[in-house]
């Protein structure tokens, strides 16, 4: 659990893409930022207040969020200078950086000195228990993907804001480094050992009330052969209700695998039902989700209302259009 | 790698069933093994000869697998002098145990002094890849369950000794503790991280030549929720071109699941043969083994029948019947 509220830590950040952890926050979990705070030459802007470190601790924020990629893979010396003062200020830090915070030996020194905690998000810190597959109360909705990054975490996001408007009761909860940063708490489910995945994803999500909706982030997809087992443990570890189908139209081949062809979103519907009711007889496809960002306006229209007509489910992509038809598809569940 | 050949450590066993990492050893790498080493009480007996530690060194023995499941789950004082001495006579030490050899601190500075390694097969030693769906020379067979414990390791270990016995080339590929003891080396899949699951499984079984088959070692069950991921991973890793689905005709319901119900053999077969296709198209089915430990001969014997005609393909218990009929059946691939 990072304590929030945040300070988006933009660094030096070549461009705007960079700092799409901080825009994810800003954009999804805008009451958990008080402000950015940029060093000289970023590039970046995600629109909130720019803030010191006093005045962010002023404003109430408990935790530096490196909201930003590093160049290189390493945290360079200016980096670390302000990571040094934010712990000596009292911050926490979180990060979902590959090289780890708690590596870097002035930080982990710096954090004992005083009493500041690092958040590596890539690291599982829970001791996960090994599934039982007992039935949970309330309900679950699982975003599967015919592919990797096929939009399922921002599905699951647009999803949960939409719940929530129609005065749902929903929880997002998150499976990647993201997901975590911008909610504070998850499980980083391709980290977790084999034997535990679907343990921790039943762990993410205990019992809750009976009209209560967690909408589980999504990972890989059943058809990626790299990542295929993970996706498998959140549909047999989380006992979805509901599935929501993500796919990206243009794409050519499955995500780094150049000669393995997407599957049609009807096996991965097919495929996934079979899985899932395994775990939940009752579990049905609720919605399709488009990512159709290389597609016109004209083009998206009419790629959802042909695969709506196709399926027989409402088909839409939740940033054109938002995911209102997939929360009132929810409704009736 | 554990260096063999392997003195058999037995300790005090108090039955049988508790030593059946050695009789596993013992039967099916019997040139892996100089004898057995035997504590007072011991009531285990793999029928290998009875030595010291220093007539199994005279007889060549690099390694002291401990071959014994331990009573308490921790390293009793009887034990840890057996493994002391050992260490000072120039041994390697092999575990399969859940608690650690490393986490103990009189084993651990006995290995620094005396030069000796401590192989922990629980854990994974090597730095696995990323899955990359690349195709790869030689053959695969991959043993695939309707439950956990349906016999796949068993048949994995059978076919090898026929495909060898045969004149065929195979190598059995260990993915569990007993199968790494067994053959001395391997992945230990339910202790990998998610992400590096499927990258493991390609790592175990490289190019190869063409008329040479790896034997992959199953895991699991694609239907059993707690560790249906680990299954996947060895589907899509793996790459098989056949399949052998393994079956317990006896079992109530999924082990450690009650409530959850046993998929029909005819589901295993569709749902691994269309998953498979998807890193090998050429992929098919090649036999049944079944587990007819709780049947009479002539039940045995029936129920085989009875599913041969049903699926149409070579249905045997490897342990009543012999593997050469699923040997066979893979020498026409």
């Amino acid at each position: 659990m990072i304590e929030t509220p945040y300070l988006l830590f933009l660094g030096d950040a070549p461009d705007q893409l960079a700092a799409k952890v901080a825009q994810g926050i800003k954009d999804w979990r805008p009451e958990n930022a008080v402000g950015q705070f940029r060093m000289a030459g970023c590039k970046a802007d995600v629109g909130l207040q720019d803030m010191t470190l006093q005045e962010a601790k002023a404003a109430g924020a408990r935790t530096l969020v490196i909201g930003v990629a590093n160049r290189g893979g390493y945290i360079s010396k200016e980096w670390r200078k302000v990571l040094v003062e934010a712990l000596e200020a009292g911050f926490d830090l979180a990060s979902g950086l590959h090289n780890l915070l708690r590596d870097e030996s002035e930080l982990m020194a710096a954090a004992q000195v005083h009493g500041g905690t690092l958040h590596d998000v890539r690291v599982p810190t829970d001791a996960y228990p090994i599934a039982n597959g007992v039935k949970r109360t309330g309900k679950r909705v699982l975003a599967v993907g015919t592919d990797c990054s096929a939009g399922k975490m921002y599905t699951a996001l647009a999803l949960d804001a939409s719940m929530r408007e129609r005065g749902m009761k929903s929880t997002f909860r998150a499976t990647g480094q993201t997901g975590i940063l911008i909610t504070g708490h998850g499980v980083p489910l391709d980290a977790v050992i084999a034997d535990f995945m679907a343990g921790a994803v039943e762990y993410l999500t205990p019992d809750n009330a009976a009209d209560h909706w967690d909408i589980i982030e999504g990972q890989g997809s059943l058809f990626h052969v790299s990542y295929s087992g993970v996706t498998l443990a959140l549909i047999h570890g989380g006992q979805p209700d509901a599935l929501i189908i993500c796919h990206e139209p243009t794409r050519q081949h499955m995500r780094g695998l150049p000669g393995y062809k997407l599957p049609s979103i009807e096996a991965v519907r097919d495929t996934s039902l079979q899985f899932a009711r395994v775990a939940n007889p009752a579990c049905q496809v609720a919605g399709v989700s488009i990512n159709t960002q290389h597609l016109s306006d004209a083009e998206a229209t009419a790629y959802c209302a042909e695969v709506e007509a196709r399926l027989g489910l409402p088909t839409i992509d939740p940033f054109r259009h938002g995911a209102d038809r997939l929360a009132e598809a929810l409704e009736n569940i």
